[in-house]
């Protein structure tokens, strides 16, 4: 519960929508009207109370009122329900007797929420779809780019920006594909009535349940899951996974915005006082989602362990924790859209912080070489004293090298190699294939 | 970023107001005044400044159009400050140029959350009060109300009902007490320009940051704080332990409350669909509290290690954890305070839970008086059979231990204490005076 | 690191041997082994260097010093690796420079951790084959035994102990096809050398990859996730998930077994001052469980955002969680299944609760009789006037209820209905069995 | 529960030694001889018995046969005391009678690891205490030393070495006041008998408990505390805090060392593979910490909720946690210490960078030099020029600004100090002194 100026990091427009009061009361009102469609069909109430539910718009409910209620039983079905049954016993005595008929409060908040999370699902594919086209194009656009790789901060050998942006890809599109399918696995009914067997609707509970299932477009479940939270636990958790991916390619992306990096920028933002900023504040915005993102889902498990038929305090405790995190979810995924697209890379700057390092990231290259001739040892040492050189600024690696005794034993071939990164960069190629042939 | 209906056993009308854009907005504009006032003693900038910065009331700004712009800039201070100087501008050209003089995004929205702050900590105070008044009375009213200790959820050795309501107390006034001076800790201003030196102040830095700081009624730091979190951390962090204390209390509540035990009621909030209910709604709240505020510490824990002299994503992330955490922890304050306050307790019930264990909870006591007398094994031996028997209803505990051979080392007056609860307090009460005396 | 003596309750033996140094050691050994077999395979490197490897036993290596050393380097590997191919070198010089051709430190110990988690898994599948086992047949033996629902800890209409044994079955066993998915999911080889690119095999790369993959039974992936984390972050909040239901099994349980409602009750242990206790510790040691996870989960989620092709501490925080938080999901597998497997339950105690609520359970159902008949608000105000008569104990609620104006609309068999609880289970059997056949 | 391989980096060998099973073993002797002690000297139980437990040392216990006792009763303290009772009944049967009197499970595991987290507190003391040198040291050469701010990652106005030092400096202490202040605050004893009331010991219960905390070196507390764990709780917090801000150090450190940046450097380790490589190893240790340490605190605070007058499950997940975290949280501190300590400052690369900006970081002082001037809109028009030119790289910020019509409005000491970064430190000499007196 932020107001729009301290969350404005942590969602869209959309995504707040989608967990807005109007969001909610339409869910509710969804359920209830379907629930009375199924029933009538069923036999079991008047085909006039769908109708009459069906004609009402969240508006014509108080939600602040109904907030406040909530605190006194600890749901705002109860207060939205004697409000509902009100408006429709204003019209039809009948009809309002049978409103929310065999439901218990759970049913239809559990729905409702799932309702929400329908909606805010198609908002977050949406990023998604983009942010994969983005990340594709810069692969293929970049496949030959080389860069330095960077292991614990510092330079290591070569490799592409084909692949590096591959490899987010890779990563945040298998996250994707398993928030996808929690997603789905989550979009159950929830219905069970009061003890999660339906007995007041006799005999009929299942039919009902699936037709009621039918009209909300939802899979209707094996049994009600009123103290069995592991679908929403893990839909939330995945939200986790895939945002700790957007996360690793938004560090990556502000670190090689470094004013002293400059291999890649997004166009970002500006600054109160500083007129010569350009913040990373995609960046940004995407690292404080998978900073915010693991507490929670700690949140959400935490409350998992919920008491026989329905819980307190674990059930209670979910629905603010679930707004927040598929919103910052969502958040992060459009913020990494933009960024994406709008990247742009600098390949010369690659290069010159390549050469910068004077060929000591070829070290490794050179021990492959030399210790099958030399000895292991004896190429360390040859090794060592030409990084130590370089590192001094005195000869490049390759030249500090060839100085050296044990550099004999290499060929003219396997010195020249040496001072070329695109003679060292392996399978990355292979790799790179690999990981967008993934996306078919 | 939920609705009211989705955060609604999250927050309170007051704490929500306290996070509000209104909020947000009136605590920058407040910052951006007290600026230029303490600017202006100190000669940097014209009076008139201040006064057209405090003739503008929050409503004069459009809190959805800055949200949006955060997204660009990852921040709201840009949009705000943009318009706050155009406002200026339209009636005092040359004023425009000294708003926000010297000062850097995160000064004014620090500081306005730290406003923020400020006003939520009041409001959980005078929960917090209600509700240690609400425990001290239960505690001095059942000072001798006798009941069944529970450990493992098993029935132990008797205490008393006043220790029990001390016990909550005490942890819950300790982590008040802790929360508190964490909360006054952190009632620091936020000052220190782009690179957090005050710079564009010349030397005039620090006493601008004394003359401010004492407008807003805020501690002036040793240094600014951009990207050092420690004091709000450790403010959040009491939220934590504080809620944990106050969940320890519903849940022990909600226990009492289960129809087997019946031991003690809030007045709690009624069902949907069964008529004859009666939840333990408080305790609900208070539970689900408990339950989030751990995930929230640990969202805004992980994003401590902010970069250089500001953060990129750590910092981002926090606005929202923080609303959300201290709203809250005030909420399940306030539902702790009003349980607490309506709490029933049922003495004759306590009475008879306890004579139902059929005094097996004396067995303990049994050890201590035969162990001595007849050696730890052979005592074992016979208060194992004792509580045999009285497990399966043929006779009291100490009927039974009364006809084993071990009795005979007991004493009559030893053999009427194992029937006697009130004789196997202990230092009860003397725990209980303690933990109240603390409270001064 | 905990001892053995404070990680007790977190661990088994045979969880603990999985993640022992000597383990680890075999792990690597495996992988160093492996490496060469394949290497030699394709013409890389000498035969005899995977044999010399393979002679080799963990014992051969000082753990402790391996440990100390990695405080240094930031990874065990480096001294593992020195101390390998010392030991090598003292027989073979020439093979010593083979050793560990074209891998990173990564490279090792990732792929030895991917073996640790296999044994882990094996393990924690007989747990889990176990408790499914125990739970179906709770469930099938008590497939018409009736007790209380209770939602809020409050009682509610009555269900079946078979339908809540199948209900905690369902959630469990979601969870472990989930776990065991993201198990298999993560049994990858990690296998990219110092930069990702394998650039040191020349163009056998991939070859290699796949050979070492196949001798070590392991997937190989379509690249090396050296900084893309999520196929262990999705397997650790599997974890979560899982533990979370299991988390709810014991929470029922542990209540079940109050004295005060004694339905059912796991063999538990002693206590060291009370020779009457009986206490739940299985169901204490799977509520450790699920108190630990959600922070776990956390924990590793946190690290996810790693810094290009190899993070700095994000990546160096993951070993200890993923110990700990497979180790101690383990832990809760078997205590659930050891105290389901023993689990006693009370038929005639659940009937005797149902019956102290004296029919209050049943409003729900006599408003659903009643409403239709003589509409809503009425039947509301004469079942509340029953509720609070049986509240009282001086009648049922059917007795109260049957004295009201109201009950003029009741048939005889509806009123004998409110008496039954057989008579109101709905598709509690229904919802049974489908949560059992989902197993196939 | 890992081995010392997979924990490596998150303890060191003495930090591991205050958790080992001697030190529990070690600890639980100390206690129970203590007890019995304190109870002769309160005439409760004969002098032989403390003697007796007194002459035994750790490796009389069995401890992996205590820790697999353990899951069957749920605490390794009745494992204990039977083993302890055996051996000392060995030798006199009439005090083993009296072994443990009038004590609980609880009493002597929480006093045990109360003890354990003394002695881990003072190696902790020790690196911090170094760590602050170290830092204070690095203040004061570089009080002097000009470098680059940074916000967002990109340069901002300068500062110096000498305030980032006493920033890091600032957070870190405070939170080891915090921290140590905690720890003083949770060394309290734990003594209350089956139900908390020390009933066990008649009138002598509070006489006991304060000659058997004088015993131990620990405070008396008001009340026992078995299901009230705040005191833990704000400890574990605290930790968690200090290490967030021991990350903002190491993180900060691994950017200054990256070869782009090589402004610092830790001395670090090596590669397994890239013979060049020179890792901020000391980084990646603290780094680590603060990834792990929120998700720690979430999985203590989540169990704070305990049952009654012992909790089960909240109570049974705190010991592996705690003994993590203070390894953890001590392990950072030791890194830190060690990487500061050894840290070099490259001030020439410092300058060298900041040149490399070519003067835009003093964009916002050619702001406030211009607005007043010439308006706020012409000033920001004409440095917004002054800043494009000089990234194209055609002229230095001052050359380019120079040259607009705006700088007319500039005085010839204007432009000087526009190039000259020593003239735009403002307070920071100010503040670096004040957060160096502060440790005083």
């Amino acid at each position: 519960m932020s107001g729009r100026l301290l969350g404005s990091l942590a969602t869209t427009d959309a995504l707040a929508d989608a967990f807005s009061d109007t969001a909610m009361l339409q869910g509710m009102l969804r359920f209830e009207a379907a629930l009375a469609r199924a029933e009538a069909r069923a036999g079991l109430v008047p085909a006039a109370v769908a109708d009459a539910i069906a004609s009402l718009q969240p508006d014509a409910f108080d939600a602040p009122a109904i907030a406040d209620a909530a605190r006194k039983s600890g749901t705002i079905a109860i207060a939205f329900v004697d409000a509902l049954r009100a408006r429709i016993g204003a019209v039809d005595t009948a009809a309002a007797s049978y409103v929310h008929w065999g439901a218990t409060s759970q049913d239809v908040t559990d729905t409702a929420l799932v309702l929400c999370l329908q909606q805010a699902r198609t908002t977050i594919d949406a990023h998604h779809a983009r942010l994969t086209t983005a990340l594709t194009y810069l692969s293929e656009q970049h496949r030959d780019t080389v860069l330095l790789a960077r292991t614990l901060l510092q330079p290591a050998a070569p490799t592409t920006f084909g692949l590096k942006a591959a490899g987010w890809l890779g990563a945040i599109d298998r996250g994707y594909t398993a928030l996808d399918a929690a997603g789905r696995n989550a979009a159950v009914l929830q219905f069970g009535g009061a003890s999660g067997t339906l007995a007041a609707l006799g005999t009929k509970g299942p039919e009902v349940a699936e037709l009621l299932a039918g009209e909300l477009g939802l899979t209707c479940p094996d049994a009600p899951w009123h103290a069995h939270r592991d679908r929403l636990a893990a839909l939330i958790a995945a939200c986790g996974v895939y945002t700790g991916s957007l996360g690793k390619l938004a560090r990556d992306v502000s670190l090689l915005m470094q004013f002293e990096v400059a291999e890649a920028a997004e166009p970002g933002g500006g600054s109160s006082s500083m007129p010569h900023k350009r913040n990373p504040a995609g960046c940004a915005v995407v690292l404080a989602a998978s900073t915010r993102l693991p507490g929670l889902v700690a949140a959400f498990l935490a409350g998992m362990p919920q008491e026989h038929e329905r819980g307190i305090g674990g059930w209670h405790a979910e629905a603010a924790t679930i707004a927040d995190a598929v919103q910052t979810t969502g958040s992060a995924a459009a913020a990494a859209a933009e960024l994406t697209t709008a990247l742009t890379v600098d390949p010369d700057r690659m290069q010159r912080n390549l050469s910068g390092t004077r060929g000591v990231v070829f070290a490794e290259r050179a021990m492959t070489m030399l210790a099958p001739a030399v000895g292991f040892d004896a190429a360390k040492r040859a090794v060592a004293a030409a990084v130590a050189q370089a590192a001094q600024g005195q000869a490049s690696f390759a030249e500090a090298l060839a100085a050296t005794d044990a550099a004999a034993a290499l060929t003219a071939e396997q010195k020249a190699d040496l001072t070329d990164p695109r003679a060292y960069l392996g399978a990355a190629e292979t790799f790179r294939r690999r990981l967008l042939d993934r996306k078919g």
